[in-house]
């Protein structure tokens, strides 16, 4: 008998992490927590505008935006930080308004260096302001078309490297150098994503058994459960919800080896808020979704309810005396004994410290491992997105056509 | 032979039709379109403060922000609009920080009147400002507790009926009083939700079909296509996408007079910003999504791409000479191309007129019909939420322990 295999079969943890151990010879992202961060640090120091204006789109905003949302007022921070980031006019116009283009630093990204929305804006921003090497510098790949402008007007230029996808780039210079220059610390940033690049592959705190279950679980049931639901217990990060959206969808919604379509649906939603709006259908709803609740385990923050009686409103002064910090907490408890009590929708829980730079990026470099880990079990490539090009060339034509 | 029937198979267009008019009587929001509007401009005219603060959560918020997010930057709005509606102590701190409380008019919404995010908040601003009948007014249910309060402090007060549930209360006081005070028109929006009112109960420019057929398709195909994406291309209607969220989500999450968990689960993204996020998982995953791109014909805006040409990068001239709302819709019109060339998505597309009060409003009416109809023809009530009853019971435990 001879015999030709064709099926692709779950494969074993050791086996993952061996494949992962070879991806990360030739994937940039893993290795971004151990790099030199003196360049940005020194540009940085220089910088005399007091607004940064970043014009970009998709990877090379969001989890820019999901750090700087996340710490932006527990932070004294030197300066403002702006996202030009959609063709919308009237978001454009309103977002200008609020900006003194004269005192602002203009950080030109994109990885292609080609980006419709990016190349646009940045077309316009030439309409309103004389743009130079004095309050202009790009991101891009080394020998992008947007790099050779740049050289050619003597601007500043950092690089992406080709093996860092756009949603994997948080921490090259596409967030590392805006977030250094508006004065977050980004050496402990990277400490923070740092910590869960050693626990997972050194074995440590449980880190890589937790993210190869979990990365387990979520393919394995990926038919029956084929909705993530991200429950963030903090308003703080709503941009963290955001960049996990682009990191889940479009990593993981995608043609794997043997043809069949795959795809784990990201969902982020902000409590308490959305208990009153979204809870309702995980609780009573079809059983198509798990949920992971995201908490703040110290805000550093004292803000209380006082110790206030309104006329026919006694029956709340269970509340008086209690720390904000501490009702949110409580709700997000309340919620997930809510779903546990139900017993059949998968839950886990995930306390990150502080409003803190090591708590948001050890949080990021843990979904980005997550990400990476589903790709492999499901057998498709993370790091591409040939679901969009085709649109691409639609536009593409469609404006050409116009001419 | 005797014969116990106990199915509920779907039931006919007409019945369906005959069980919403029967509902009609006495399901309150779609009778709003009707309504006498002088009360909220008669108050509306007597308001001095410039800040107007909505205290309140899910359906107390959501449609009041997604109208005035839609309008704030196309309008000459009189007073600006601020929401306090989480337990983020972050949140609240630096939102109040942005207001002047002592030129502020707070008003307090809260269906029930013990919403404890409600409360809790209105507690801690009185902390920071006296509070009385010149700068404070509730909106609640007639017999409320919080109405009690006002009573007793010779507050204004206005009515949420009885049969107008919170995420179907935007043309209720709850949006009409707080939108009147800041200068939309809002009269404009209940014409708006009239038209489609009146084209679906009076059969006028085929919108009982539609959204007959629409509603049909959703449940007919709801355990293939569980998840439904409203794909906005502006950035002026991210509200709007979260509302849908709310209505959609927790109307339809339920169980079914046969004891069978339903749920449709809705999805709002951004156009083109979502193109670099959520477009490869629609295009490439697995085929459990619809899609409803809606558009607005007409920006009202001239922004443009101006005739500049960037070094190195003069393949994108084609750009030059665009008006911004021009390439927005083109973009929407390339995704819906990519949508429809892979055939097997099921895609619609909705254009709104402009960026006026009109369209809001009947975008969010249909919107409520669509929810409506659904609810009947997958047996459930779509204006309840017991699922959430339980978490409410652990928190209040949970809290009243802590004395």
């Amino acid at each position: 008998m001879q015999y030709v295999h064709n099926f692709n079969p779950t494969i074993s943890d050791d086996e993952i992490f061996v494949n992962i151990l070879e991806e990360k010879e030739h994937i940039g992202y893993y290795n971004l927590v151990s790099q030199e961060t003196a360049l940005y640090k020194e540009y940085a120091k220089t910088v005399k505008q007091k607004n940064i204006v970043v014009i970009g789109i998709g990877g090379s905003t969001l989890g820019t935006y999901a750090i700087y949302k996340f710490l932006k007022h527990s932070k004294e921070l030197s300066k403002k930080l702006f996202f030009l980031e959609t063709t919308d006019p009237i978001d454009i116009q309103s977002k200008i308004e609020g900006v003194d283009l004269e005192d602002s630093l203009f950080i030109v990204i994109s990885k292609s260096g080609t980006t419709v929305e990016t190349i646009s804006i940045f077309k316009y921003l030439h309409s309103l302001v004389e743009i130079n090497a004095d309050n202009c510098v790009v991101v891009t790949e080394h020998d992008s078309k947007l790099n050779h402008y740049a050289k050619v007007h003597g601007m500043k230029q950092f690089e992406i490297p080709k093996n860092v996808g756009g949603r994997f780039s948080v921490f090259s210079a596409v967030g590392l150098l805006p977030l250094a220059i508006v004065g977050i610390d980004i050496d402990s940033l990277l400490n923070g994503a740092k910590e869960i690049h050693d626990g997972f592959f050194y074995d440590k705190n449980g880190t890589r058994t937790r993210l190869l279950k979990k990365a387990r679980f979520f393919t394995e049931y990926k038919n029956k459960f084929n909705i993530n639901v991200v429950f963030s217990y903090s308003s703080r990060l709503e941009g963290f919800n955001k960049w996990y959206i682009q990191l889940w969808g479009e990593s993981l919604g995608k043609i794997d080896i043997n043809e069949t379509r795959q795809g784990l649906t990201p969902i982020g939603i902000i409590g308490p808020i959305d208990q009153h709006s979204f809870l309702q259908l995980i609780i009573e709803g079809r059983r198509d979704k798990t949920v992971t609740v995201i908490k703040v385990e110290n805000f550093d923050n004292d803000l209380e309810i006082p110790s206030v009686t309104l006329e026919g409103l006694e029956e709340l002064d269970y509340l008086n005396g209690l720390k904000f910090s501490s009702l949110i907490n409580k709700q997000a408890d309340a919620t997930i004994e809510s779903i546990n009590a139900v017993k059949d929708i998968p839950c886990d829980v995930i306390m990150i410290d502080g409003v803190c730079e090591s708590a948001i990026a050890g949080l990021m470099y843990e979904y980005k491992l997550l990400t990476s880990l589903c790709a492999k079990f499901m057998y498709i490539n993370a790091y591409d997105q040939p679901g969009v090009e085709n649109g691409k060339i639609i536009l593409k034509k469609k404006l050409e056509n116009k001419n």
